[in-house]
């Protein structure tokens, strides 16, 4: 039996485990990327492990998410990064070179090689033939140590496309499609893999359309094989020396099959609020629109805006809309910008964004209220365009154009007679100049950091565990209680101890104040501790506040995973009894803890206060066993990195 | 003796009082302009003057301000501003389509009419020869309802330019050399007359920078004559037919006269925090800059622009600087996407953002923390960019783009080799298709509201003067204090019955609930009542919340012109003690409160609680008890536009 093509490039990668659907695997990571939003915590935590220079074959810090900069603090997080990257050996795009998806692909993705990157997005790397994967900012940290990214091996379906689109049908409207019949949550622990006759005629961008609106698909990633289309496009953009021809092989055996007929497609739309209430443009034509947005890292290739300047080209927008025109990257909007598209474009009424993500993630150009927003992006869940009461609908650029003249949904078939076709560039125009290189002499660098962006707490290696019980809290207690989130405390992403001071606060004011005073202690808490988002300053917080052990009823999952990172001990009553035993200001000690957490499965806490010895679970792996003795998985990496 | 251009116009346009130096006349008002953080306000106040159709020659309504959106309330701004423009006889520039200084010099300005706009940087049009001067929203709005605008006939002050200027220096040093030597003060209660042979070598683009920026000055405006320049530039712009030629008379007489030698002019500088803190480059050069921001309403043009770009071609910016674009109109943006100059200036690593206000405002692009922002805007106040911390240096666009080159701040003589002179276009690229029209059927359009714009209080008139003392206040109290304006209030702006539940909070968190619940009353103040800034609001909310009059020791000038213009009653006790017998909830009536409003400066006030008489001043001219008997001037002018 043959392998597919994410089989292939798992097993070349392969450092831990077997390749066995559903058992974890370890893999090695050959680039890294990170943007803005996530990449100050990311490079926070990578310092933290006190490597000098990345250990990836190539790592790329973006800057991409936060370019309104309303105050000092992004400019403060952009210097930072610049300086951390050119210190750490790696590159630098600049703001204003592009969105990290569309840059990468571009200038930086390598058919075959594996790419881990702090945005959900990543996976538009599987446009060029990579297994692109979208993870937190500290696996990131910890791939560019050259530690290993654990995953479960996926399951591996194959979507067939036979045929051709017609034009005024993109790539938008396949992954629409695809959306359409599997649902957000049908790409769960699978990789979507692409073949067919019909891939021969989807460029390299139109591929990454489809790969990075995969991710609405809740998939691991997806990937198309790397081919004479890839080929072209690696030598157009002066990169023929890293293509490598990769296909599954023809007895590949998939878990899946599905087969979209291009030939059939028509421009399909996703109605509010979630990527795949996929309906047909003409079922829902005419809804009116207030404003227009083509672009981001799913729609803003050379090819998405040329075919919309030739719709526009010579016409005006509807009065009554605003279209806004994110390009996708410097690359792109330079080369608009020479022959003549970008002057059409603005001529027609379009306002010009930055190149970044923009409108996509509600940085600037929210709608009006109750307004209909149509965009070429990849999400329109209520609210995450700025303007609660704003309904998005998601289509490809050329319905976007069209409906822009029209000022309704429009389908771009009712423009038939037009011809849009664009030829891919012989070469695009090249030039890295906003991509620094890292420093040839990184002891010289200083790492400029605002008063903004603190050090990453760090655990120590475990001796001892005592202390008082700092505050008992009840059931069901969410990552919102442990460190809220919301638009006063976000910009302190990068300040650890500062968001420290609102931990658990919504339970109890006084507990950050408490934990200080007493140099740390311990945490009670009920039944499904820790619900909700994977936040990681969840467990940070508690660091930075000097948590050596939350105990309680029940944990759940990915707080347990974050509390064993930061290397705080996870440990669940025997006997949940013994929760109303116990009280605040209680003095708790796990005597001979580095022997008891080596070797058991069942600890031993002395509650000295009320003279009461209790019986605790600590349910981990062998290889979370090592990280919470280390104090963490950064100084587990630090020591793997030692041998 | 003969008259300067100033009288002429001014003579051409008075309607009441005489061309006397410090004398108060009318002047009937051709043109207005909005932009939209002030627009949304005037709009509210014409609305509630119940005019149809403007009765200016010329409105426009442009939006600049606040495009960066990032919540509902600037689209629902732009929103209601684009319908209740359609609906009564504006123009409506969308945003997009350029800062409303440049698009109005462009398009819309004629040599030899008055503008006023609710912008202080309204004198550009001075470039084109206009008197363009700049006022609050609710001056603009009874404008364009045809009323009179009142000033104090200003001073005339002649500035004589001989020469020409060498290349890399440019308009923006002849600004800063005026700042340097009349400082921020030196215009006040003047207008500034420029003349001499060194003007024939200004286009109206360059000459509009200098009355721009002369704003900084604080002067009641700037002006330029309208000559052979103007007649090219607006030939070129397709408006030939609206030239008329307008020189001072030869033998004018000016109140004041500088000579500028043109040759001898070299780059300038404006250090922080002021516009008059004046060096040449050269003094300072070798400072290090961190950002650099070129474009806005002061050097946005297409000649500035283009001369950037070719300083700019073929190179790369520093490493360390972010180099931010804005150029001043989609005019503008057009002609360098169509000839290749805006791709120049992509690839040499800019980031263009949209033709507006921006940078300047602090809309984005704060700098980092400690920065140093090289800008060719306007003013350099402290804090204005958005980062406390940050220092922003006014310069030429000429020695901003040497400057993003290097690094470090640099005279642009330096690279005096370079080729950088740019001809005027023969013709400009004109595009009005981003401008709405007024509707031809005004009758069905409806005015879109969103759910943040409430209708503007309006009083009504005075009838009879009792209630109670909802309030009683100590000395000094500000503006700020009777509508703090902060971050969370800000967005309310067009929401008056929202912000009235601030009002006075800071002294009494009770007061805007007991006013609601009493049905409206009065104030009682100390001295100097109603300091600090202009804010119209100040007397909005207190009208909003039903207060009949304010009694005080006494009050500052501007919040007592801004009761006057509510219809609210400034009365001064004439025996300050009797404040000492006034307490909260007092029951006060003025009995026959009409007849002693329209006939005397000695008003009686009866205290119903405590039986006492009380005598009150009330100081205010003709004009301004007409409107207090009227219930403020909106219905004073409402008044006057029935007959």
């Amino acid at each position: 039996m043959g392998l597919t093509l994410t089989e292939k490039i798992l097993k070349a990668h392969l450092v831990e485990g077997e390749l066995i659907r559903g058992n974890e695997i370890g893999i090695r990571i050959d680039q890294t990327l990170t943007q803005d939003s996530t990449g100050t915590m990311a490079y926070l935590q990578f310092e933290a492990m006190d490597i000098d220079t990345v250990r990836t074959k190539c790592s790329v810090a973006y800057i991409d998410h936060n370019m309104l900069q309303q105050g000092f603090e992004n400019a403060d997080d952009h210097k930072y990064i610049q300086t951390v990257a050119y210190k750490h050996g790696i590159y630098f795009s600049k703001p204003g070179n592009g969105i990290c998806h569309q840059v990468h692909v571009e200038r930086f993705g390598i058919p075959g090689q594996t790419l881990l990157g702090s945005d959900s997005h990543t996976p538009t790397g599987g446009g060029i033939g990579m297994i692109a994967i979208g993870a937190g900012g500290l696996d990131v940290a910890v791939a560019m140590g050259g530690g290993t990214y654990y995953i479960t091996m996926p399951h591996v379906v194959n979507i067939e496309l036979t045929g051709k689109l017609r034009p005024f049908v993109s790539a938008k409207d396949i992954i629409l499609e695809v959306l359409r019949r599997l649902s957000v949550k049908g790409g769960v622990g699978k990789v979507i893999e692409y073949t067919g006759e019909g891939i021969k005629h989807l460029t390299v961008p139109e591929r990454a359309t489809i790969t990075n609106m995969g991710a609405e698909l809740g998939a691991t990633t997806s990937i198309f094989p790397s081919d004479e289309v890839t080929e072209r496009f690696l030598k157009a953009q002066d990169r023929a020396e890293v293509f490598t021809k990769l296909m599954p092989d023809n007895d590949a055996a998939y878990d899946e099959k599905i087969v979209i007929h291009l030939d059939e497609l028509e421009p399909l739309v996703a109605l509010p609020h979630s990527p795949d209430l996929v309906k047909a443009v003409k079922e829902v034509a005419g809804q009116k629109v207030d404003q227009i947005a083509i672009g981001s890292c799913t729609n803003g290739s050379y090819l998405d805006l040329m075919r919309v300047a030739k719709i526009l080209k010579g016409k005006t927008i509807h009065p009554e809309v605003s279209l806004v025109i994110s390009p996708g990257s410097k690359q792109v909007l330079t080369m608009l910008a020479q022959n003549g598209a970008l002057a059409d474009l603005v001529a027609a009424g379009a306002r010009i964004l930055e190149s970044g993500c923009g409108p996509c993630i509600g940085m600037g150009q929210a709608p009006a209220t109750d307004a209909v927003s149509l965009r070429t992006f990849n999400r329109n869940f209520k609210g995450r365009c700025g303007t609660t009461s704003a309904s998005v609908y998601l289509v490809s650029p050329e319905t976007a154009a069209v409906s822009a003249l029209t000022g309704v949904l429009t389908s771009p078939l009712e423009n038939g007679d037009l011809d849009i076709a664009v030829e891919m560039p012989q070469t695009f125009v090249v030039n890295d100049n906003m991509v620094i290189k890292p420093s040839e002499h990184p002891e010289t660098v200083e790492v400029v950091r605002g008063p903004n962006i603190k050090p990453f707490p760090l655990n120590t290696v475990l001796e001892t565990c005592e202390g008082k019980v700092l505050i008992k809290v009840g059931d069901n207690i969410t990552t919102d209680h442990i460190m809220p989130s919301n638009a006063s405390l976000l910009p302190f992403r990068s300040n650890v101890p500062y968001l420290a001071n609102f931990c658990l606060a919504p339970c109890d004011l006084e507990f950050p104040k408490r934990a200080i005073e007493q140099g740390g202690g311990m945490i009670v808490g009920g039944d499904n501790y820790g619900q909700g988002s994977s936040r990681e300053h969840a467990a940070l917080a508690p660091l930075q506040l000097g948590i050596k052990a939350v105990i309680t009823k029940s944990f759940a999952r990915m707080h347990k995973a974050n509390l064993i990172n930061s290397g705080i001990l996870p440990l669940v009553f025997e006997n949940p009894k013994d929760y109303e035993t116990i009280e605040v200001m209680d003095e708790l000690e796990i005597p001979e803890v580095k022997k008891q957490v080596a070797g058991k499965e069942r600890l031993t806490v002395i509650n000295k206060t009320k003279n009461l010895t209790y019986t605790v679970k600590l349910e981990v792996s062998d290889r979370e066993r090592k990280m919470l003795l280390l104090g963490g998985k950064i100084n587990r990496i630090k020591e793997l990195a030692k041998r």
